[in-house]
């Protein structure tokens, strides 16, 4: 399947839309309290870098895992659920087939991280 | 003068080096206690990468200041006066010729100041 040539409904648009910007907002959170915590238990130079590097680490990860394409959200929701950012059942009201493609990709990276 | 050429006596060294030292301390005491401000204002995704801006920068700003070398230590103790980093007293025990090429470089830094 091209998820390039997959169409994307205007009720569809929604429902990615609202699921998108939720996981965002989990996302930001969820980086922001573990920023906190390590800014607050900061003691010696070294570590006040590691939450440098840290803050750099996660803008980068976040700026990789979130990309609002519709080529791309078919690859974009299932790491976001791996992430335990979106539940699937945020993503209710796509397509069967855009569901079945989320789930397969899902399955696909349970088998890997078993494997590796 | 050329710097390069300069000689410096055991006891310049020891001089040099626990100003020097003490700077260190001084500047990464600075900054952390900035850090630890900003971190626990931030309130927004924003303002936490805000911080990682201001990291970054503070790491190459002291990266730059900080240039323990015989060949520069007469431009980088200048460069931690300007900064509150050392006061000039610490240098007591330094040659008059070193002393007075600290002080010529501070009042050019000073002039460059004002006309800025």
């Amino acid at each position: 399947m091209d998820f390039r040539e997959l169409s994307w409904s205007g009720s569809e648009k929604k429902v990615a839309r609202r699921a998108y910007d939720a996981a965002v907002e989990v996302a930001l959170a969820r980086i922001m309290a573990e920023f906190k915590d390590k800014a607050s238990a900061v003691a010696t130079p070294a570590e006040m870098w590691e939450v440098e590097d840290y803050l750099r680490g996660k803008r980068r990860e976040f700026d990789d895992m979130f990309d609002y394409r519709y080529s791309q959200l078919l690859f974009v929701f299932p790491h976001l659920i791996q992430a335990g950012y979106l539940n699937e059942s945020a993503l209710a009201g796509l397509a069967q087939d855009k569901l079945e493609s989320i789930r397969e990709t899902l399955a696909f990276f349970a088998k890997r991280s078993v494997q590796a």
